[in-house]
């Protein structure tokens, strides 16, 4: 499994503290927590706190605080394609970047496809377009197509594209994590190299009580479905070990008694 | 999902004092804990302590303890014929009985499905034949085959029979879980009306450090394959909320955010 950390986010108040007082010590604090705790890409959100106008200052200021710590893949978090450039060149200046992310509107598609192959880049496809969040499992492969296609006709190949089948919160929607399996399991074969496909695991407990434990038996069910990539919280120790397990399970690493430390220790 | 408790077992020490002291209170508080955690159905085996010659006589203090406090079934869990008629018999007095359990031979299917038919019994059937444990999927689905048609020629409606995969602990062998998956899903492609799954999920971790947790993991695979049985201890409190969490996402039981309560008030 890829992990994207999603702790350097705005939304959390130890990192919107720190990008209002300009203080790059808990950024990188955060980035080498995430990155111990087994993470293989950060994600970089600014959050909704930053005014408009500031927010690609702040996300460049994100970006060259992190990547004085780690040469890793920065996802960069981010609907505006003006700031995804900036970022996206910054980040790339040493190490990779992914673009966090792109709906399926077939403008939209071109242009984030085209910042993808000029920089090389991975891209995190979103199952949305003009008509919303796509609901049913159908809906959501359509896009997915629509997402490849952009790529091949970009250049960019589909080993570098990430597909988000999108989901409701569980108490929305109770067949959601039904239709997300069996959305992950048909982006899989949509083509030859598969796409990587990716979620953001937090959404479909939003607002539920349990919230811990329904990410943590939802990631294990979309890792059996063929999920590769998922943003969450590495510091999440349980969550972590139920990933570990499942992959484990799956023969994808090797047995030994001590699998959950020889992870953490790699 | 179909749990079957564990833990009225001579394998565990207050168990096997009971046993030794004649003692029916400490099974049938085991008895009573159990269904109370969620239990649909208990296992009873008089352990291996018991002398062979006493172990029919033990089967049946057992089966006549535990009826004193539930009509609940009983899975009859030893793998001698004359055990199982006179075990069977006293716990269909008063409620239902599972045979557990046939293994895939010929003779012991036809004996076996007479005995179930008989007392409108469940039937546990093993992936084990004359050539020992069944490694692959194959030919677990092979022994399925042969104990679907058995239960057929018998008059055994194929919805009370179990078919069990069988499993070797992961540390023997690392492709036993994914063995396991593949061989749940064809099981349950093997009859109109399919036949249910059950696994005595213990002994996948059996030896492993993590166990609890590769229990916990496990299942939830398990159950997205389509398990929907499972003999193991109710009283462990993180595989059942694992257990839970899996059927309400898999849109089984219906969301409310104290889920977890719900399941153990009903």
């Amino acid at each position: 499994m890829f992990v994207i950390g999603e702790r350097i986010n705005g939304m959390f108040t130890d990192i919107s503290q720190a990008i209002a007082a300009k203080d790059k010590k808990p950024v990188q604090a955060m980035a080498e927590k995430q990155l111990s705790a087994g993470a293989d890409a950060l994600d970089l959100n600014v959050g909704t706190k930053v005014p408009k106008a500031e927010r690609a200052q702040v996300m460049q200021w994100l970006v060259e605080a992190t990547r004085e710590v780690t040469a890793k893949p920065l996802a960069i978090d981010t609907p505006s394609l003006e700031i995804m450039r900036l970022a996206v060149a910054a980040a790339s200046a040493k190490g990779s970047a992914i673009i966090n992310s792109t709906t399926g509107q077939q403008d939209k598609l071109e242009a984030f496809m085209k910042l993808a192959k000029e920089f090389n880049a991975g891209i995190i496809g979103l199952a949305i377009d003009e008509k919303g969040v796509a609901a049913t499992a159908e809906a959501k492969v359509e896009i997915g197509m629509r997402t490849i296609a952009a790529a091949m006709e970009a250049g960019v190949s589909t080993e570098n594209v990430y597909l988000d089948p999108i989901t409701l919160p569980i108490n929305c929607n109770q067949a959601a994590p039904g239709i997300m399996l069996e959305t992950i399991r048909q982006f899989k074969l949509l083509s030859d190299p598969a796409p990587h496909v990716v979620i953001g695991l937090s959404n479909l407990s939003q607002g539920a009580s349990e919230r811990g434990l329904i990410n943590q038996i939802f990631l294990v069910m979309a890792i059996v479905a063929g999920l590769d990539a998922s943003i969450h919280d590495p510091l999440d120790e349980e969550l972590t070990d139920a990933m570990i397990t499942a992959e484990l399970l799956l023969n994808k690493t090797i047995y030994s008694d001590s699998y959950l430390k020889a992870y953490r220790q790699k």
